[in-house]
């Protein structure tokens, strides 16, 4: 069944809301188009291309809503936060990231994204890992972008615990997931001491 | 009981040949006398200090013997290896691998030497991290050395798997301990292909 123009237009909008890293060549794969079709669409909508919107996420500052650590202290570039909640990062996977004789990314560097993702999230001034159990599902090569969410699975406010689960994918596939128990000095919801 | 000092400097020889990292200031302590005492003894046994026995050991070359990746690739500086088996490096942390706040070293550096040493360990031209559980006991901090030991607990050549246990420590207190399943492309024991 072939979509109206009108049709594909609208669920172009919609995907892109939903996922606004997925790239023209999967868009057009998606919806059985060549790749100058969705441009076309996109330039009727006035989307701007994938680059244009990463960039417009990540100029958003972010530097006063991190409480755990400065920003450039996170690996990656923090595109959306919601403290206690949920935070997304994205990773660009150059030469220095990889091993040199096979071009494939070295686990530290993924898990460096994902534990300090899962430090940025929480809302308190000192967060350290205490443990995290990690998989790493298929080799992330040279050149990939790496998209990792952590989103807050869980809270033990007399432990000082945070509990995140954390996912990485290049091109909608998971390559990376992690778990991480998170200390904190307060729980959720209590409140900051202030010095007055 | 007070040992002589016959028992003692013998008492010495071995305990620093079971771990030749510890300092006199541990020696001294363990044996209920002054560091002066030690560094006599030493002298008489013709034992260097630690700085020169680390020296010593690091200054081997284990670049022919590591397989898995380019020495120059690994977290930390190994000091002995023997594959398939066990391995140990160490790893002094620096400004740049502690958080600016507080001093601390973040947890993907001592990640990052536990991993790499568990792919060196590996007696193959390619190794990968499938999995890794790890712990942080101890907050590790700027200036401290980290001594890690890879142990390889198992083996599954049909999956060709090799399990392997690390441990971190600080001043022979445990900081750090990981589990790490890796990959690698033939079992222990099977026979290289040679390309003539």
């Amino acid at each position: 069944m072939k979509r109206t123009k009108k049709e594909r237009q609208q669920l172009l909008c919609d995907t892109i809301e939903q996922n606004p890293f997925v790239t023209d060549e999967q868009l057009a794969s998606q919806f059985g188009v060549s790749v100058q079709t969705i441009r076309l669409d996109r330039m009727e909508l006035s989307i701007p291309e994938l680059r244009e919107r990463i960039k417009d996420v990540a100029s958003r500052n972010y530097e006063n809503e991190v409480k755990s650590l400065p920003l450039d202290e996170v690996i990656g570039e923090i595109i959306d936060i919601e403290l206690d909640q949920r935070a997304i990062s994205i990773f660009d996977v150059r030469t220095e990231h990889v091993f040199q004789r096979n071009g494939i990314a070295r686990g530290h560097h993924l898990f460096a994204q994902a534990n300090s993702l899962a430090v940025a999230v929480i809302n308190d001034e000192l967060a350290l890992t205490v443990k995290s159990n990690v998989v790493f599902l298929k080799p992330v090569k040279l050149g990939d972008r790496v998209v990792t969410k952590a989103l807050v699975r869980g809270q033990h406010n007399e432990k000082n615990r945070t509990y995140i689960d954390v996912v990485s994918t290049v091109n909608n596939s998971t390559v990376f997931k992690g778990e991480f128990e998170m200390y904190r000095t307060k729980g959720v919801g209590e409140e900051n001491e202030t010095s007055n």
